[in-house]
C-alpha cells in the first residue's frame, strides 16, 4: 500500500480491502500433504490439524512457526460512560495501563507464561470519544489516525498477533457496532461487560438502541458503524487486523470487543478475516452471536470475559502445540510404525 | 497406605478408596480470598479462577505451584483385537512405544512444548489380556499387578500429573466399561476409535454388547468391570488416580480411554475422582456421554481422538497460564486501580 500514513479518506481503506494478499495455496498444499504422513491415525488431532494448516496458509510458508507471538492491547475512552453504562468509572481505563505497563496485570501473566512479547498502546486516553447517542463517536479523521496507529503497531516479524484492548464502556461500542451490521436487538447483543445488572443494564440496552437508531442512515458498511459506534481502540483493532494481513501475520482476535472491531472490517468486504482466528467464547452473550455471524469457530471456550488480549494469548499455548506436533512427529516411515491395516 | 506392593485383593484398593485424603480447605479459602483482590472485575477470568482455586484444593497448599508436572503413558495389548475391533494391528503398540521412547509421537512434541516430564510405561506387551467375549480380560491378581505398576509410576513431588494410553483395541475395553456400569446401550458407548468403519463397528459393537452379557453378573462396582473388561493400561491408570490422590497430585485424565480408567473407581466409591479433571472432550462419542455421567466439563474440546495423554498434555497449557495469573496478578490496592464504583 506504499506509505500507509497518507491515508486521508475511509473510502481508501474500502480500496485497500479489496486487494489483500490471499491465501498461500502452495504453503496449505504442504501442510496438507505432511499430515496424513505423521504416526497418529489422521484426523486424531482435530483442532490442532486446523490450525497449522492455517497458520502455513496465512504466515504464506510451510512449515508454520510460533518463534516470535506479539500481543498489542490498544486503550481509549468513550463519551458514552457519562450514560451510566459501566460498573467501574472511566479512570480505569488509564489505571489499567499503568498497570500493564508495571506488569500487574493478567496479560502480563499470560505473555510472559507463552513467552509473548506485549505492548500496549494508549490512544488519546484524555480525550474520550463522542457520547455516539448524541453525534459520531469519532470523525473520519479520528477515525483514520486510530486506525493508522493500530498499522503501525504491527511488527513485520511477527509469527501470530494477538490483539485485545482496555476501555472502560467499550462492550457498549461492541454492542451497537453489532446491533447496527447484523441481525438482533440491542438487548440480544448488550451484555453484562465488567458487571453492570439491573437499571444500569436497561440503561445500557437502551443507549445502544438509541445510538444505532440515530446513527443507521449514515450506516452504509462497516467502516462506518466502526466510525459512528466505535471507539479508538477498536479503530486500531481493524488497522492492526489490516496490517497483519498485509504482513502475512495470522491473527487471534480476543473476546467480543475485538471480534466486533474486526468484523466491521468483514462487514465492509467479506473474506478480510480470514487470517484471523476468534481465540475464544466469552461469556459475554453477543460474542457467541457475533461468532456465528461471521462464520468462526473459537478455539477455547473458559467462559472468560476479561479483554487484554488475555484469551487470544491463552490460546498461543494450544497454537504452540499444534505446531510443535505438525513440526516435530516421526512420520510413519521414519518411525517404522505400521499404517493403518 | 504403608507399603502397596502388599496389596493382595481387590477388596484391599475397596478399602483404600475409602479412606484417601480429602480436599484441603484452607488451600481452597486461601485461593477464593485471593481472586477478588486482582486487578479484574471478580470472575472475569472464568475457567482460569475455578482451575487455580482446584490446584490448590488438590495440592493442599496456597498458592498452587506448576513446576514439576508429569505425564505417565501406560501401554498394554489385548486379546479382544483378535475379534478385528480395530483399524490398526496389535504390533502398532509396541511401534508406538518405540516411537514414544524415541521422541516422535504427538506426546513428545507436547511435553516438550510445555516442560512436561515424560515416562512410557509398556506392561507386559507380549502378554495381551483374554479376549472378554470368552473370560474375563485379567485375573484379579493380574489387575492387581497393573494397579501397583500405576501407582509406583507417580514420583511423589508432582504438580500435576497427566495420565493417558496406548493400546490398540483398548476404545472396545473403554466402551464396555462404560455399558456395564452407566446407562445406555452397545451402541452408543461405541465409536470409530482409530478408525473402523461398516461392517468392522458393526462387529466391534456386538464384541463390547458380548462381553458385558457375558460378566454383568460378576460385575458388583467398577473395580470389577476394571478387571473383566479393562485392560493393563486402564488398570494403571486407575492405580495412578489413587497414588496421586495420596500423594496430593491433581490429574489431568486424557480422552475416553484414561477417563473410563478412572470411572471405575468414581463408580466404586463416589467423590474418587475429585482430584481429577477431564482435560478435553474427545470426539469419540462415548466420552462426552461418560463426562457427563461422572459429572465433569472437560476443559478443552479439540475434535481430538489420539490418547497418549495429548490432550491432558495440552491443557497443562492452561493451567499454566491460571496459576500464572492467580500467583502474579496485582491486587487492586498494589497497582492503585479503582474497584468496581
Amino acid at each position: 500500500m506504499g506509505n500507509r500514513m497518507t491515508i486521508s479518506s475511509l473510502d481508501e481503506f474500502r480500496q485497500l480491502l479489496q486487494s489483500l494478499p490471499k491465501a498461500d495455496e502452495e504453503a496449505r498444499d504442504a501442510a496438507r500433504q505432511r499430515e496424513p504422513q505423521l504416526t497418529k491415525p489422521f484426523g486424531s488431532l482435530g483442532r490442532l490439524e486446523e490450525v497449522s494448516e492455517w497458520l502455513a496458509t496465512w504466515q504464506g510458508h510451510h512449515p508454520p512457526e510460533l518463534a516470535t507471538p506479539r500481543a498489542r492491547v490498544f486503550a481509549g475512552n468513550h463519551g458514552v460512560v457519562a450514560r451510566g453504562v459501566s460498573a467501574f468509572p472511566a479512570e480505569v481505563t488509564g489505571q489499567m495501563v499503568y498497570n500493564f505497563k508495571a506488569g500487574g496485570a493478567a496479560i502480563n501473566q499470560l505473555c510472559q507464561t507463552f513467552d509473548i512479547e506485549l505492548d500496549v498502546i494508549a490512544l488519546d486516553l484524555d480525550r474520550p470519544t463522542a457520547d455516539f447517542t448524541e453525534t459520531p463517536a469519532m470523525s473520519e479523521d479520528e477515525c483514520i489516525a486510530a486506525m493508522v496507529s493500530g498499522m503501525s503497531a504491527v511488527p513485520e516479524d511477527t509469527d501470530i498477533l494477538c490483539l485485545g484492548e482496555m476501555g472502560i464502556g467499550n462492550t457498549t461500542s461492541a454492542a451497537a457496532i453489532c446491533h447496527a451490521l447484523f441481525d438482533g436487538s440491542a438487548e440480544v447483543w448488550t451484555g453484562a461487560g465488567t458487571g453492570v445488572e439491573g437499571e444500569a443494564m436497561a440503561t445500557k440496552i437502551s443507549v445502544v438502541g438509541d445510538g444505532v437508531a440515530r446513527h443507521k442512515p449514515d450506516i452504509k458498511d462497516g467502516l462506518d458503524a466502526l466510525r459512528c459506534l466505535g471507539g479508538r481502540e477498536l479503530a486500531a483493532i481493524a488497522g492492526a487486523v489490516i496490517a497483519a494481513r498485509q504482513y502475512r501475520v495470522p491473527v487471534l482476535l480476543d473476546g467480543y470487543i475485538s471480534t466486533a472491531a474486526a468484523a466491521t472490517l468483514e462487514a465492509t468486504v467479506k473474506g478480510t478475516l480470514d487470517h484471523c482466528l476468534v481465540s475464544h467464547m466469552s461469556l459475554e452473550p453477543g460474542h457467541q452471536r457475533l461468532i456465528k455471524a461471521i462464520n468462526q469457530r473459537p478455539l477455547l471456550e473458559m467462559d472468560m470475559r476479561l479483554g487484554e488480549a488475555s484469551g487470544a494469548a491463552l490460546a498461543v499455548g494450544i497454537l504452540k502445540g499444534a505446531v510443535a506436533c505438525h513440526t516435530g512427529m516421526a512420520t510413519f516411515a521414519e518411525a517404522g510404525v505400521s499404517d493403518k491395516g
